[in-house]
């Protein structure tokens, strides 16, 4: 089933959720930052369904997340790896596992990052300006540069 | 259609994404963020199938990330309210909406998040410890306290 699209949404959560929001893909992304690059080690690690693995991979490659690369000619192997856009998509990644340490991991955190500072780093999303931790209440949205009503 | 469940796998990305990561959910979080609380508001804004949302809104309820609260007796309404584990989500989805303005929105960000600070507010993702940017080249993971293999 292809789930209904957002793209009409004008909203950058909507178009980031467009191009990473089905299911799996951002597991499979995990997967490629922690070092697999090959659909078999990932296709075993996730315990996906080899069509819907390639379906997710397709998909990245399309919206040039994940580059197939050539690694073997005889016989032809690819492995995956992420381009500087996926790579960009750590943040994303850390703050949902930061938010799954604290709300979804009764036992403890599964692994920890540990940062080049020396830290096992919990992921802060923070205001790039004063460095405050970004907080509901504490921020308003207003109109920006590209601002149109989307309502159907 | 039920998509496969990922409650298998021992990660905190997963364990989030078991919770918010079906289609239509952060996006339902998001509008309850900035402001829309009752059915009707968010379907409209979203243009989504009432019985999707009806499931989407049950399944945050269940997850303990909304209230479901009464707001008048006769008829009885009612609306939607995050709780303080749906507010701490503001972190994820303030890092997919950096992304997307980042690398999907062409004419600029459709929205600006404005900060306590004053200033409009890029979120970025920082180590707790020595607040700079958590980058993916600058990382390692280790084995956490909950750490064992899932692989099936």
């Amino acid at each position: 089933m292809k789930r209904t699209s957002v793209a009409h949404l004008n909203c950058s959560v909507a178009q980031t959720l467009e191009v990473v929001g089905e299911w799996w893909t951002l597991l499979v992304v995990r997967n490629l930052m922690f070092g697999q690059r090959r659909f078999e080690a990932i296709q075993g690690d996730l315990g996906i369904a080899r069509n819907i693995l390639s379906d997710r991979l397709g998909t990245l490659v399309a919206h040039g997340i994940v580059d197939r690369v050539k690694y073997q000619d005889h016989p032809e192997r690819y492995e995956y790896r992420l381009t500087e856009k996926g790579r960009d998509l750590f943040g994303v990644i850390a703050a949902l596992m930061a938010w799954g340490d604290r709300w979804a991991a009764p036992e403890g955190p599964p692994i920890h990052i540990v940062h080049r500072c020396g830290e096992v780093a919990t992921a802060t999303v923070v205001c790039d300006h004063c460095k405050e931790p970004l907080v509901l209440d504490e921020v308003r949205v207003t109109a920006g540069p590209a601002w149109r009503r989307t309502t159907a």
